[in-house]
């Protein structure tokens, strides 16, 4: 199944996406409130949907599909294309970064250039979304905590990002957490570990690899993760990106005002996000 | 005002503290939803206060003042002595990181010590709750978008801190950010940098500072975070830790269960939390 939170003009619905049309799911809760308890809500969901109208997707507003996840980890260095291009070794442990819940940002709404934070760049990533609560979790069962995938952005202004050792902040600036379209539930993902992956800047590809080459894949992420902390039903993760972005090219390109921005991974859909000065 | 969140036995309630005791706000909000309604709030509760009975708060059991805020972020290296001690230099821009939601603790409750994560120490500092929505805060106007102060446990587990060049997850164990004893009202607060700030390891004295010696005050802290990011009533910020952290001292010490760590800042209360190993 693939679960959205659209807006047709009547504010946030959960909705699926069949084809090329949102249906509505007929609940009022977020998305995030159905995946607490989605044995209940699933069959709930999949009844209404027969007697749904089905709306062209492309008459609504697509929003992000969790407005306020608890939680937003991102690993760095998790491609060895891209550990190379960066001029770093592969790491012995899996380096985390958080990204604030106030940077969510819608699937196709523009992403902002700030004052004083220029050097804008681009990470294509798939992105997962946590199902139940996760406490050590072994690698082995990890599966089964997640919830579905999709496709973010880890949007990262440079300077902010190293001008101190942690990038946390440099992660975190207003719009810069765009992710969706959907989630596809995890039963529609065959293989998470075999997709193809991608970003496209005005339409130059720019990132071109596949979620096989993850140093640490996503059950060892889950593995990790957990043994720090309680992962809880819609916390996101951003599972790392691959080789391309702007800050490794020679020159070094920056994203300004105006370029559009699309990332995909296969089977998940795309996303795709113009820039814009903050006002 | 200072502003609690109790539970006498019939689940989380908002209470005010006065003198040794607890009267019940006569809201069924909790603490980080008054803040976003203060205006209406106060008022509200001052007249419900009149009519409270007072319970000792040593009756009660004391919770986090916010369960669960939107953001935790805590500056590092933020006391010259600190950073002598741990042998950095002293940072030219604010050196950021997060601490995870799910690593939010009572005033009074165990801090757990988790499997493969031993190296558990402890970092006393002041901390700061958001009042209003902030971006693009000048350093000059900040006063006004802090709710208050609270005393915190920047609990650290130092082997996951420094094996990656990231801090967060090492920050981020569950039970690892007590906070509290309650919320002091910026009102009630004369200076926020002319506190004692104090922590005792089993009654010995381990770290004794003032706020005074901030490296980066809590109004350029908010101008710096508020540069990125909307900060957002119950945002919550650990503003930095003085000298004498167990992993500076020589030998190094670690916390190990049955510690009792109890931290305080002049004027707001006392946080003490017994170590434990996780079950």
């Amino acid at each position: 199944m693939k679960l959205a939170m659209y807006d047709a003009g009547a504010g946030p619905r959960a909705g699926v996406i069949v084809g090329d049309d949102v249906l509505d799911a007929g609940v009022s809760a977020p998305v995030i409130e159905l995946i607490a308890d989605w044995d209940r809500a699933r069959p709930l969901i999949e009844a209404n949907l027969a007697g749904a109208r089905a709306i062209p997707s492309t008459d609504v507003r697509l929003l992000a599909p969790i407005a306020r996840p608890g939680k937003i980890f991102a690993i760095g260095l998790n491609y060895a294309d891209h550990i190379a291009e960066s001029a770093m070794e592969t790491p012995a442990h899996q380096v985390w970064f958080t990204k604030a819940v106030t940077s969510v940002n819608g699937p196709y709404d523009p992403v902002l250039i700030a004052r004083a934070a220029p050097f804008v760049d681009y990470e294509a990533e798939m992105v997962v979304v946590i199902g139940k609560r996760a406490k050590h979790v072994a690698r082995a069962d990890a599966a089964a905590y997640i919830f579905g995938y999709c496709v973010g952005n880890d949007v990262t202004e440079r300077m902010w990002q190293h001008r101190t050792t942690q990038w946390s902040l440099g992660k975190s600036f207003d719009t810069h957490a765009p992710f969706g379209p959907w989630i596809t539930t995890a039963d529609d993902v065959a293989d998470p570990h075999a997709l193809a992956i991608e970003c496209r800047v005005n339409g130059e590809l720019r990132q071109s690899s596949n979620t096989s080459h993850l140093v640490f894949d996503v059950f060892a992420q889950i593995e990790h993760l957990s043994a720090a902390m309680t992962l809880e039903p819609g916390d996101v993760i951003f599972t790392g990106t691959p080789a391309g972005v702007g800050a490794a090219m020679d020159p070094r390109q920056f994203l300004k005002a105006g370029d559009v921005v699309r990332c995909n991974v296969e089977g998940l859909g795309y996303i795709e996000n113009t820039l814009a000065a903050e006002a």
